[in-house]
């Protein structure tokens, strides 16, 4: 068995729907699916307001031999969703999405990611990991996976940006940043195209910026978590995707706290990516549709 | 505000559907809502096995005046889905399901049930409590409801059963057993004719039986949890609606575990009830879907 | 059985130490206790710095005739632990805590603290509820309590917050604010003299004030919590006692959201209560230790 | 920084004590450290049974020049803890626990252990990984630690198991089977002399045996778990030190079911074999105590 799962699935697209909610297109886009001759495999759909509210869905259909019909499914997308008014993209699952990850000396979220593909849990390929230092290079290079080195010191950070970007533009399909502790420019993420996946360490809202395991300390409290989101140009207030918090107590020191929270982070993360990969992520403004 | 979330929705049905899966299935229900002048909330689909396994689907749908064009819906679906030799329910979700609770002295589970009823959180009314205790009698009628005592003492329970049973038929939708400590018998299930939902006092298929709070004290067990399922002849075998458990320790006595559990119970036992009265819980063999 | 686990123990003591850390302050303690024929049941101990930190223990233990031997033992511990120049506790056990609650509309962490003290569950008796509201005066006096009704209207608080005074000051060692809607004043807080616990409506330090669960909706998270904290003069940022969280989705709308979070904030509460009530929580600045 | 937490700590002693329950245990223990000049940091305390039952301690201290002092301190303990009959365990905790695990082809809990060991996580050295399959060899060495294969093929295992114990016996203080796939005998358990941790790829006491993850998808469970035990003769029957659960709904094949049940498995090894290193595990019978 050369294929595992969740990893990729020949013959299966996933197909994403979303626009202005109106009667009939749950019924046009299945039945528009049945004379493709694909049958549905999962299906979810969801109305943010049964009036007037805007659409989404996800359907995953099977479709014998779906890379010679493809352009034509295309098409009968294009002219049925179009009379709806309605944006959509369709993937075919048997090709794995590229995923670039951006790190900087800590390890656990890289490593939890790059040994999750080694087993086929993340149906991405990893043509990169970039980082703006070099400790983990060995670690990198040992699951075989080429790692650029980019550092990025002094307060421009543009020449270091623009390199990033010319390894990743047209190769990538979507960028990790497994706590990447440099912050990106509005620019760049505009030039990169695609989306950026961050992995906030604490549970938003809380304790946003520096020194989160420190404040969670000083506070007292008895939960810390974790954050993943899509990177926008408002820091750390990107759509959320997933979080997860674990319990501490009094004893913990702020170091424990880190490293509990490092456990958390590597697992939100990872899980994060891994719906992504999948499609199951829809961006509706600032928050998610997680299917 | 006379309706509350996540109570009765007018003019709102909920329809299932399951049977052996084929091609074209969704797109059929969903082009039959429509042409029916249904608007689709909620729509969730699951096969068991990509080929020739099962098919099952939930769909809510809006449809302005539902009470007028109910029958119209069903000769609709019984055409429509007979070709494809599929099973369907269709509910009214603006009429409540009337559900029975069975209890014993315990009256953690179903006080916890009687007050999420009484601020609108179930879609239901309770037209009556049967207990073979008494020791409830003043708290289940302070929320307005009927308490019958029908007594089980002796080895033979027909007696009781066939009371009980004069009390429910055709006057309930599903009976809940709120920590009910007699075991119906398998002619009880046949003549009762709706489902009978369980709490069971342990994470299935752990200490299966009595006393299960000394068990798991004894074999020094970390968490402890709680089961609920349907009920069958093959008693703590039925198919499970909804799990969880709880952290303990060395220090919890087999009193303290007791009393942990009861929180989880009545959390495990409340999420079953909600999600079966929302039409959410399909069974499948020995297992359930809940979409 | 009259008597309950976790309740009332008698001829059980807990003794509560703090201050500056020095060397031998548990051989002290412990050596006192075998003095005066005390058998140690539990004991924590916790210092947060190991050089020039805080001291804080908790041991509970059993005496004969505990009653008979308290003042002797308490002058022996201000003899012994003057020299450390430390601060204690002595609490009979078999002795409950008696606890004001004070509520609003809303009756689920009201209901759930009468019901728990009912089933022998929570050390307290709990002498009074008052509310600025009458609609849960039934419920409460339901279980035999008093329940007093002190309206809130208009911006000046002080004459119902005097009111208020007047039943408590005297008459109860805790109060417990189960979602009680009014902000105290700094001169209550002086005069109250005894413990105030609050329920915060969400997951500390985020979205603090109003409407907590309107703006957990708009943030898009997957998680909400609640925070049960002792009130100080800092609106909501009083030191932690216990938090928790429970995960959401997309589809969950602002009112769903509430329903979730009332069973968490009813949940934390009554841990937090718990605790307090068993001697087990230590303020440490803005801080707690939970032993 | 050469040092990470929770890693070793020089001139800090854990000291274990436990046997039959009498008054001025806790007091003769903590007055003996204050005599050797050691400063208490933590101490734990339990008793199964208020009235003649088992008593466990656990105290950490620190003590200036530790390593000289040791002789005086074991001397002294084993006078006055041999007035009480007690046993005990006195160790420096600036001395790593000498770790080996055995495994078999999977790799993720082998790999987080070395991971979580390579990051100062575990207070332990590992001197070897013994596996009866090769395919983990470079993932180990990459990590600088040894590894050595040994198959264990046909029915008789002695001689693989004989190979195996002349690389323990007196090499290691703990043995981890991290997915090991092979059955220890009795013979080899007696003569290992250390104890041996395991992972059980399930909640006990459910799904005992082979394939638990297609029994959990048969009987539907909406959890899975795992546990990690103390090795005995009676197989998965010994002393439980952590458990944990997730949540898995109808929709996850057995094969998810197993992806998702290998993240709880390595989070509930790695948190059995920290405590055990960190001495928090004390064995009562077939229970633990975890400090």
């Amino acid at each position: 068995m050369t294929q595992k799962v969740p990893g990729l699935t020949p013959d299966h697209a996933s197909l994403i729907v979303h626009g202005a909610d109106k009667p009939g297109i749950v019924a046009a886009v299945t039945a528009l699916i049945t004379r493709q001759q694909g049958n549905i495999v999962a299906l979810a759909q969801y109305t943010d307001d049964p009036v007037g509210g805007a659409f989404f869905q996800r359907v995953v259909f099977h479709r014998q031999d779906l890379s010679v019909a493809l352009p034509e499914i295309r098409a009968d997308l294009a002219k049925t969703l179009g009379e709806f008014q309605l944006e959509w993209t369709l993937r075919d699952m048997s090709i794995p999405s590229r995923m670039a990850v951006l790190a900087s000396t800590s390890d656990h979220c890289l490593l939890d990611l790059l040994w999750r593909h080694r087993r086929g849990e993340l149906p991405v390929s990893v043509p990169m990991v970039i980082s703006n230092h070099t400790n983990t290079a060995d670690d990198v290079r040992s699951f075989g996976i080429p790692f650029f080195h980019i550092p990025s010191e002094g307060p421009d950070k543009s020449a270091a940006e623009a390199e990033i970007l010319k390894l990743l533009v047209g190769n990538v399909d979507f960028v990790v940043l497994a706590r990447y502790m440099q912050i990106l420019s509005s620019d760049f993420l505009k030039e990169v195209g695609v989306p950026v996946i961050n992995i906030h360490h604490s549970f938003l809202p809380a304790f946003i910026g520096a020194a989160p395991y420190r404040k969670a300390k000083e506070r007292g409290v008895k939960l810390i978590g974790a954050t993943s989101h899509y990177v926008t140009q408002d820091l750390d207030e990107g759509p959320i995707i997933e979080q997860d918090t674990v319990r501490v107590n009094h004893a913990d020191s702020a170091v424990e706290l880190a490293r509990r929270g490092a456990d958390v982070e590597r697992q939100v993360l990872s899980r994060a990516v891994l719906w992504h990969s999948q499609d199951r992520v829809i961006r509706n403004g600032n928050q998610t549709i997680v299917f």
